[in-house]
C-alpha cells in the first residue's frame, strides 16, 4: 500500500497530534464473553470514546500476526512488508543501542558445542544473564586485539546476546551461524548472494576467533542469526513534515521510534510518569506524540486477563491529563492484538478510536464489540498516519 | 493483493481446515424484505455462527462480478486479476476433462453459414445435445486422419463443444473465430501477435477440414473461442504447505481444484453426501477440506427463492455431521452472490463466517445484515485463506 501521495499533500498547520498505542490491546472474548478492554472501568475513555470514529485496524493485512517492529512500522506509515527491519536491528533496539550507520547486527545465543563441534544446547542451558554479562566482558576484552574486523558483544539476557561489526563494507546478506537444530555440526555463515562470499569469509574467521576465546565447558559456542543493518528509512520529518516525539519506557520501542527519527523522551518507569512526559514536551515545538503503554502486551502474553484490564484501568486515569492539553486529534489502539487466552501476539484485527473535533463521532463506547460498528470500519495501520494529518488539518486536498 | 508473504510464514501444524462454498451464496432482499439465507429456517448453522466471526468478502473489488473460476482462484487465494483462466481451460473442466500440460483448449459453437460463409446462426438453432454427440462423434473420426495436428472435440451441451489439441508449441496468443454477430461474415482466427501467425494459420487449416467434414445443412460451422492451457499454478502444497481434497460435486469446482493441485474425492449427488465423502476423507492425511454445494447458484440463476432457500435448510441440516469431526476452522462463504432477482451472477459482496476456538465470536446468526455488523467488516476473497491458517495455527507471525 503505497501512501507517497501524502508525502505531496502535506501542510503546515498549528496543530499538535497524539497517537497512542496501548500495545498488544486487541484481545478475544474470553469464557466471561468479554475482553479486557470490554470489561474494564474506563469513564474517562469511555467519554472520549463517544466523541470519537471508532473502528477496527489489521496492522498487516487479514491474518497475519506482526512481530513490535512491523506492528510499529505500519502504525508510523511505513509500509511493514516493503521496510523490513532486520532481526539483528531489532534486538538491538531491544536493549536500547543507538544504531550506528556502519554497522551490521545480528542475533546471538551462546551455545554448547562438543568436541566434534556438534551442537548439544542451542541455549547454553539458558545461563543467567550474569554469566552472559561476564561472558560478554570476556569477548569484547580479546576483541579489542583483533584487527581484521572492529566488533563488540552485547548482552541481552540469560543464553541471548547481540554482535555489533562496526563496518560499512560489510555485505549483510547473509544466512544464520545456527543450524536451528540440536545434534546437527555447527553451520558457518553462508552468502545469500556470491557478491557477499567475502564478508562471509571474514565474519566466520571472527566466530573462529571468538570460539576460541571463549573456551568455557558449557559455553563454548556462539549461534548468529539475522545480520541486518539499520533499514535507513526516511524520517517522519522528511516524509510528514512532522517534528515527532516519543513517549516510551521500553528500549524496542524508543528504537523504532529513532529508526524513523523521532526524538526520545524522558519518561519514568510508570504510567503517571508517560502522562508527565507528554505534558512537559507539550509545547516544546513537537506536534507529533507517539505514546506507548507497554503492559497490556506483556499482560496478555502472560494470559493475565485480570492485570490486562488493570493496565487499560491505570490508562483511563492518566487521560483527563492528556485531553487537558488539548490535542488537535488523539488516536488510541495498539500494534496488534494480543489476546489473553492465546498468550501471544495475533492476527485479529486490533480497535481503533480517533478523537477530534471533525471527527463523524459514532457515540460509541471502546471495545472490540463496538469498533465492528464504528465509521472507521476495518482498515490497514498504514492509514493511521494519512488520517492524523487528516484531522489535524496538515493534508492538502488532493487535485483541484 | 499480493500475499506471497503468506508462503513465507507457514509452519506445520497438526490442525484440519474446512473451507465451504454455497456457490452463488449471497443475495438482494426480495419483496419479502428477506434473502433466501435470512429466510431460511438454519438451527444448526445459527449456533454455529454465534460462535463465529461474520463479515462480507468481495470476491474481487467492489462492483465486479465474477465467473466461477476468477471466484473460486480467489477463495483458493490467488489473484483472478493475474492468474488469469482461460475460457477455453474453464469449459474443459467443466465438463470433466483432465487438463493436458501439452494441450490448448477452445470454447466451440456449432453454427449456421449460408454459402458465402456469412453467419445466419451463431447457435445452430440449439441443437439438442444428442446431435451435438452425434456430430462430435463424426469430427472425431475424420480427425483421426488429419495429420497436421493432433485435435479432438468434446460435447457440451446443445450446440457448445470444448476443442482440445495437443501440441506443446502451439501458441495460444489468438483472437476468437467468431463475428460476434449474425450476418457478418465468418471470421477465421487472427493472430494477437506475430509470433503466434504460424499457430493461426495452423488452425485454420484445421478449422476449414472440420468444415468439410461436418457437411450438414444446420450445422455447417463451428466458431472457436477462448484460446487456453492449463495456466501451470503453483499447487496449495507447494504455495501453503497444505494436503488439500475437494468434496465437490460438479466437474467445474473439481476442475478447479484440481488446477491448484487438490485431489478430488469420489462423491455422491445428494446434500448428504457431501458430508459423507468429508468423513470417510477426514483421516487420510489431508489438513484442507475444499466443500462445494453447487445448487444455491442454480437455483439462484433460476431466480427461484424457494429452491435455493430450501437448498441452504439442506446444508443446515448436514451441519452436524460435520461439526462432530471437529475442524479447527469451519469458514463457510459463497464464491460470489447470485440474487434471484436478478437470476445471475452479482458483485454484491458475499457472506463470511469463520468459526474457530480462538476466533472473535459475535453472537449473531448468519445473514447478509448480520455480517454488515461482523468483526471481519468487509475483506478481499484472496485473504480467507491466511485466516484459515492463522486461525489453525499454520501461520508463523511476521517479524520480531
Amino acid at each position: 500500500m503505497d501512501i507517497s501521495v501524502v508525502e505531496r499533500l502535506v501542510q503546515n498547520s498549528e496543530t499538535k497530534i497524539l497517537q497512542i498505542i496501548l500495545d498488544g490491546l486487541g484481545d478475544i472474548h474470553s469464557a466471561t464473553g468479554q475482553t479486557p478492554l470490554e470489561s474494564a472501568n474506563t469513564p474517562n475513555l469511555d467519554k472520549l470514546a463517544k466523541e470519537s470514529s471508532l473502528g477496527l485496524v489489521d496492522p498487516i493485512f487479514p491474518g497475519i500476526t506482526p512481530g513490535s517492529g512491523p506492528g510499529h512500522l505500519a502504525l508510523f506509515g511505513y509500509d511493514p512488508l516493503i521496510n523490513d527491519i532486520g532481526r539483528g536491528v531489532l534486538e538491538a533496539l531491544g536493549i536500547g543501542l543507538t544504531m550506528k550507520k556502519e554497522a551490521v547486527y545480528a542475533r546471538g545465543n551462546f551455545c554448547t558445542l562438543d568436541e566434534n563441534k556438534i551442537v548439544l544446547d542451542r541455549r547454553a542451558g539458558r545461563i543467567p544473564t550474569e554469566k552472559n554479562e561476564k561472558i560478554c566482558e570476556k569477548i569484547n576484552i580479546i576483541l579489542k586485539d583483533y584487527k581484521e574486523l572492529d566488533a563488540k558483544v552485547y548482552t541481552v539476557k540469560e543464553h541471548r546476546f547481540v554482535l555489533e561489526i562496526l563496518d560499512d563494507k560489510l555485505d549483510f546478506r547473509l544466512n544464520d551461524a545456527d543450524p536451528q537444530k540440536v545434534d546437527l555440526p555447527y553451520k558457518y555463515i553462508e552468502e545469500k548472494l556470491p557478491e557477499a562470499k567475502q564478508s562471509a569469509d571474514k565474519i566466520n574467521k571472527l566466530i573462529d576467533y571468538i570460539l576460541k576465546g571463549i573456551n568455557g565447558d558449557r559455553v563454548n559456542g556462539i549461534l548468529l542469526r539475522g545480520f541486518a543493518r539499520d533499514p535507513g528509512l526516511a524520517t517522519f520529518e522528511e516524509r510528514f513534515k512532522l517534528t515527532p516525539i516519543a513517549i516510551a519506557q521500553y528500549p524496542m520501542y524508543k528504537g523504532l521510534a529513532s529508526l524513523v527519527g523521532m526524538t526520545l523522551a524522558h519518561v519514568g518507569p510508570n504510567m503517571i510518569d508517560l502522562a508527565k512526559a507528554l505534558e512537559e514536551n507539550w509545547n516544546k515545538g513537537y506536534d507529533y506524540f507517539f505514546f506507548h503503554v507497554k503492559k497490556t502486551d506483556s499482560y496478555g502474553e502472560d494470559g493475565n486477563f485480570e492485570a490486562k484490564k488493570h493496565v487499560i484501568e491505570e490508562f483511563d486515569k492518566i487521560i483527563p491529563a492528556i485531553t487537558k492539553l488539548n490535542p488537535d486529534v488523539i488516536l488510541i489502539t495498539g500494534d496488534h492484538s494480543t489476546p489473553c487466552p492465546m498468550k501471544a501476539h495475533s492476527w485479529h484485527p486490533v480497535p481503533i478510536m480517533i478523537y477530534s473535533k471533525n471527527v463523524r463521532a459514532d457515540n460509541l463506547v471502546f471495545s472490540e464489540k463496538n469498533c465492528r460498528l464504528g465509521s472507521i470500519s476495518r482498515i490497514n495501520a498504514i492509514y493511521e498516519i494519512p488520517l492524523l494529518l487528516a484531522h489535524s488539518g496538515k493534508l492538502d486536498k488532493y487535485g483541484a
